[in-house]
């Protein structure tokens, strides 16, 4: 076990990084296996690497402005809900017979921790208050067993869409354990496939690793761009050719609205014959704080808020719309093919981006810091990296009223991504389907509530309305259930019926 | 003073609202004197009148839809900041001669008290929070100020833009003793004309005025409409005929953006020959709880969102908008022979909106009753209700960041339109005119600050910067004052200069 006699001492030298076992001595036998353990299992030479070449990365880009060399998407390569509605039904067509060849698979992005959100669960276990008290695990498990059922229906063919589900080393357990404990949501075990993404040294600036204590690295996920390597080195592209999957949807866990396997995305990146897609919303306001898809010296990438001008950020187009206005939602389409290239071919050469961040750690006499302002890096891959590879690339352009309502932080005052916006985000999207199904609501004194709820108190308090994804995917099917009747809120729909849930008794 | 003495009983009796002295003899001379001095003052015969065809109307409407009667605003009635770029210029520079010329009036709708808002004064005297703690109406007052100067400036001649403030009954004393403490901010006095709104009393469903104490009436504003009635009855119309006013520019007190006298908006209606023209801006979420202008059986109108199916809030054109997106913001242009045919011919046209309310009321017995339903109906007439008069009617749509952040509630969880918001729109605003015009931000550790600040921490807390709209009305000349320099936040830049306010010092 000792560090000199194991070759680890030396190891850890030629890497610069002997300072890991400056508090050797002082540790118990158990904490000396633990660190041994943790630092055996690193490849310094390749973490050294990496952080060279972020670093460098990081001051070339700043230094040479984005601006001049962005261009937006052009208008053939994308497909609109709303600038193409002749084509929906079409797409959503060809979507769903992929799915029920069983071609398509859903792949999660979970690694995260719900620090933000100030829980310390993995997020896709949380609710958010909706009435039936559903976790987003739960919302996005029945879509896909809904999905399945549809194409069932449809193509007279049982059929199955393969959930890939990335944790982290923080994660795993705690995730695994809850889709056993909730039997996997009615799904069947051995289409839910979880794997894990791999963790990185923070370090500081001057590339040492940094200790959280006298015995322990401290430790971060690689970003949700690590699933390409993860996606290799845990067989989980091997897992996807014998399955026969040819189109993956890779989405984060965070959004409540989130289409899993969206037939209609789907359908149309198969028809453009994309080996990769990126789903957008419209980017209206210039200062929105979100990432827009474009061209970067001719190649497809996700251009960050932070890295553009206002100028840019304000530039129109002759319509008057913004120039840059694909807003990154996260949702992304692959091709397998195009998927096992990156995992077997590029995966080495995409670069780590630079977070700076304040990252607790001990000082020389072993005492815990936290520092005030930023001491260090972690580094992280981005999941969007890869646009850059693909031959044929396309961009599909959505509402985000219907489709995106990320959970990101704790309910606060002028709070945005909270609980409240995405529970909220959810009845009135429900809400609207109930409308458009011919449904009516009715307030407490019997008067129908008009479509468009009034804001005049000053908060936005949606009807409240919701369906279960076991009964309707995406507003379909509800017809028969609701037309030309009137409900008081809380309006349910769900396996056991339609029902009206009495105030204080959910 | 005896009412059957004065024949005021009578009156009552045939007008069916004698219920009102029903407490006469329970109250004190005093009391007695001011009942009679109020009743002396209404025509009952009117009001009743009014309550009738508002009934009427308000049933009749409810029954046909207006769905199948709305159309959307043609493409060359509408001028837009963002499709017209190269028209914006000309416009402002036409507007600017208009004001030089002092033809331009602009006119305030301040009748309404901040009850939402949760104080007793009126809402021009609010104090938003920002570094100056200006109130709305010290900037409204900073803008005319600026905008005099720009023409004067321009022009080489002196010039006046006239400034009529509509109070009501409840809000003129305290709004015209505001004023003359901060000395019109300014502002010559007798450039600043106060007038006042007419009030109505609130009736039950039959009809019955309602009392809120034994002697005294439920007595209400009628409505920003109530203008048109008020111009006339006070001698506005002849002060502006007088002045050789040509184009009035009407807004609500409310929106702490408002360009008063805009001069590109003013300059677009003038050339396009309009006689009645609306600011909107583009709504862009079917449910967003906006009134829309578009054309009502051939007539334009501003439809309220109360009024309009999800199916129709939901029609998209071919490139993708919204149908009905003109959101209207209440900014209105109207050429001064227009507003004065409608105040000599059109106003006893107009009808009364019925809005049920919940109004504290006296029963049989004089005891005080809260009710917790609607219980009766105030009358309103709407500012935007004359549209329908109009030979030449434009549109001119803006940017809602740059123009439109209303101030109507109290700060609160997921407030909307709220003290908060009103100070970040403002303070967002003036960070992109600095930036723009070459000025940036440095943060506490002397770094740039993105253009597009970080949201990660779930709350918008923009860059605080404030410019003095007598430093520049809309972004110009701030070149001279910011360009290549770098600043920490809070930046002001006011009369006494450019200076960084340190905190917890301002």
């Amino acid at each position: 076990m000792d560090p000199n006699a194991s070759g680890l001492a030396q190891r850890l030298a030629e890497a610069d990084q002997s300072h890991l076992l400056q508090f050797w001595s002082e540790l118990s036998p158990a904490e000396q296996a633990e660190l041994t353990r943790e630092l055996q299992g690193m490849d310094f030479k390749e973490i050294n690497g990496f952080f060279k070449n972020a670093m460098e990365t990081s001051s070339s880009s700043k230094q040479e402005k984005m601006d001049t060399r962005m261009e937006p998407v052009p208008r053939e390569v994308l497909g609109s809900v709303t600038r193409d509605r002749e084509c929906l039904k079409d797409w959503e067509l060809a979507g769903l017979q992929c799915i029920s060849q069983s071609k398509v698979a859903v792949l999660l992005l979970a690694g995260g921790q719900g620090t933000r959100l100030g829980v310390s669960y993995p997020k896709g276990m949380y609710d958010v208050g909706l009435p039936s008290h559903k976790t987003l695990f739960q919302i996005q498990a029945e879509r896909i067993l809904k999905l399945q059922q549809l194409a069932e229906q449809k193509h007279k063919t049982k059929c199955c869409v393969p959930w890939y589900i990335m944790t982290s080393g923080r994660t795993m357990e705690s995730t695994k354990d809850f889709f056993s404990r909730h039997n996997y949501f009615g799904l069947e075990k051995n289409n839910v496939v979880f794997f894990q993404q791999g963790m990185l040294p923070a370090m500081d600036y001057n590339g040492k690793i940094i200790l959280e204590s006298k015995g322990k690295l401290s430790m971060a996920p690689d970003g949700n761009g690590g699933l390409y390597r993860a996606l290799g080195n845990q067989g989980i592209i091997d897992d996807m050719e014998r399955r026969g999957v040819e189109f993956i949807h890779v989405y984060c866990v965070d959004n409540i609205l989130v289409k899993v396997a969206d037939p209609a995305f789907v359908g149309f990146c198969v028809q453009k014959g994309a080996d990769c897609g990126a789903k957008v919303v419209e980017k209206t306001n210039p200062t929105e704080a979100v990432g827009v898809v474009c061209k970067v010296d001719g190649r497809y990438q996700v251009v960050e808020y932070s890295e553009i001008t206002l100028a840019t950020a304000e530039k129109r187009s002759a319509d008057g719309r913004l120039m840059f206005n694909a807003g990154n939602v996260a949702n992304h389409f692959f091709s397998f093919s195009f998927l096992r290239d990156i995992v077997q071919k590029h995966e080495p050469q995409l670069q780590h981006h630079v977070a700076q961040k304040k990252i607790p750690h001990v000082d020389a006499k072993g005492q815990l810091i936290k520092p005030d302002k930023p001491n260090g890096i972690k580094m992280e891959k981005f999941v969007f990296d890869i646009f850059q590879f693909a031959k044929t690339f396309v961009v599909y352009e959505v509402l985000r009223e219907d489709e995106f309502s990320p959970l990101k932080n704790a309910d606060s005052q002028d709070g945005k991504d909270t609980p409240t916006t995405a529970r909220h985000a959810l009845m009135s999207l429900h809400h609207r389907w109930v409308l458009n199904a011919g449904g009516h609501f009715i307030d407490e004194n019997g008067r129908r509530v008009p479509a468009i709820p009034s804001l005049k108190d000053g908060t936005d308090l949606p009807i409240k309305c919701e369906i279960s994804p076991v009964v309707s995917y995406g507003g379909e099917g509800l017809e028969e259930l609701v037309k030309g009747r009137e409900f008081h809120p809380t309006l349910m729909i769900d396996e056991n019926g339609v029902h009206e849930l009495v105030k204080n008794g959910v």
